[in-house]
């Protein structure tokens, strides 16, 4: 695999993924991952924290509104189903004299599952695989209904704030994994529907595993492969709590980390704030139901992302912190910002 | 395009999908449409039709249950959402000691939109492409909110039967037009679903068009397509009426159309009841709101189908009728059966 920061992976699983293709693409803004934990109630089966959804889903629209603009336009919402009511005539018509939507939204939005699939994949065992078992099976079935229940109301969510978003399920475009790992993840699609004006939602999905039959594919793991192909200027995540810390941010004594440095070889230290022999002291907390690997996963993943020369933001969901980073407006880790920044040590000593 | 009747197509326009995939997939026993009329109530915007969708989904249990089985052993759902109750624990453990799920599922099913979509898409053109034009793009993602509502109600709607179901979208796996014809529909991932034992359920979608942008691919057109490509046993069109009338079936003299023989060249003539100069007398209605043909398409692309030498039978959702049709029962058109059969010409007279 090629390492050097700063460059697209060398070789990519995406067989299908023509360089034309790529090309053509204009550079990617953003990946931001709607952590399961903010957007759901985890400890609710299949219940979605509106409030959060909502939020993050307005700021995500005045992320993608352009400076330049004027006073914000009326919100032109495109989910127009029945259960919002009668049919919007008036939106439609109004819509029919824009002439365009004015949105910079060359972003890609993955989300986790939170409190949708996690009790149905850790109940029927579906990430250690063997889909000749009924209960994997069925597992399996129910895992893919909850989880794009919850892609749904994403989509719904933000096409009510007039992002013109679009689902994308990674078992649906051929996503597949061996051993767990990523064996193939066709994004052709992903690049198509970006280059037609659209915004991909991906979701953690249940796939086929070339070796175990099935697996459990994280939103992490989506989210460190598109950044590997298609090298965003940034990473958001988006979760429940305002960064890392140096232990539980249950512990009364925890300590944020402001920013974190990755080294060529994908070690990693914590620069801000100063803690002498610290490297290693981060707890891992992984809930028991959490069939995905947690904060471990998080943090791994992100330093993959890091090491590539994209600097990644850990953030709470809802704040005035999100909303900075989600802008874009966030490069160093200013003091009155509250969150965690990993970046590739090499960037950071070139400044 | 290869015309030979019982044989594959010989070119596809599915460029991924390997000759191997392909062989290792045993023989595809059905292909189902169920008809956006006999599964939503039309006049209602998206309104299921509950009571024919269960119906529907109990039947195709009925048809993937082997004749061999005993007494129909207890069903057991794979639907685990909250909003069926508390999580079924009885249910997990009940697959826990299941040795097989002992169905005979090699199935796939492709439902319309009926009333999902329809509205969203007639709306605002997407069908007439300009991704450009707020309205259309506001419309595509209108479009396919409300048809993968539906898609998830029907996957739902099936685990609920045992039928373990998969929602796969055709713009998801990259399926697209040039217009308005299928330029690319990769069906490896609806291959590799099948081997797992999975049921695929595809749906009619707003997909990207290479010359107009965007525009609706109808369920009909996918069938067409995939019958072509997997060559199943049969194929069949679950509808709200009973089959094909000489005029719209409202008509009290309206006759139905038993059998329609389908000549080489794509001609068809109907041979049951036996009505002379009858060829071509056919009406065609089609409603305002149907973006995507109505039954002029319906006919057409069935006639496409029987001409590579697979029978499809078009007959009424929920009824006796339809029972045996899916079973595999039907062979001719036997008195006490009402649908229509349209087979190729050449099986007919080798009979």
């Amino acid at each position: 695999m090629g390492d050097e920061a700063g460059k697209p992976n060398a070789i990519l699983s995406s067989s299908s993924t023509s360089d034309q293709t790529l090309r053509a693409l204009k550079p990617l803004r953003c990946i931001v991952k709607l952590g399961g934990a903010a957007i759901t109630c985890k400890d609710e089966l299949e219940s979605i924290n509106e409030e959060n959804l909502r939020s993050v889903c307005a700021q995500l629209r005045q992320a993608m509104t352009p400076c330049k603009s004027s006073s914000p336009a009326k919100n032109l919402g495109m989910d127009w189903s029945r259960r919002l009511g009668n049919p919007p005539v008036s939106t439609i018509d109004e819509f029919r004299n824009k002439q365009a939507l004015d949105l910079d939204n060359n972003f890609i939005i993955v989300h986790g599952a939170g409190s949708f699939g996690h009790f149905q994949a850790s109940r029927s065992g579906v990430h250690k695989g063997g889909l000749n078992l009924p209960l994997v099976k069925a597992g399996f079935v129910a895992t893919r209904i909850s989880v794009t229940s919850l892609n749904l109301e994403i989509v719904r969510g933000l096409a009510r704030e007039g992002i013109p978003s679009v689902g994308i399920s990674p078992f649906a475009c051929g996503w597949s994994t061996c051993q767990k790992n990523i064996a193939s993840a066709d994004a052709s699609q992903i690049i198509k529907a970006l280059k037609a004006g659209f915004v991909p939602i991906l979701h953690g999905d249940a796939v086929l595993d070339h070796l175990q039959d099935c697996t459990i594919l994280s939103g992490d793991v989506i989210i460190r492969h598109l950044a590997q192909l298609l090298m965003p200027e940034y990473v958001v995540f988006l979760t429940d709590v305002l960064g890392v810390y140096d232990r539980p941010p249950t512990d009364p004594n925890a300590m944020l980390l402001r920013e974190i440095e990755v080294a060529e070889d994908g070690s990693w230290s914590i620069v801000k704030p100063n803690l002498p022999h610290a490297k290693g002291a981060v707890e891992i907390t992984i809930a028991a139901h959490d069939t995905t690997g947690g904060m471990e996963t998080k943090i791994s993943e992100a330093a993959m992302i890091a090491k590539l020369g994209i600097t990644v933001y850990i953030t709470k969901a809802g704040t005035d912190h999100s909303l900075r980073t989600l802008k874009g407006e966030i490069h160093s880790s200013p003091d009155d910002w509250l969150g965690t920044v990993i970046r590739s040590r090499r960037i950071s000593s070139s400044k």
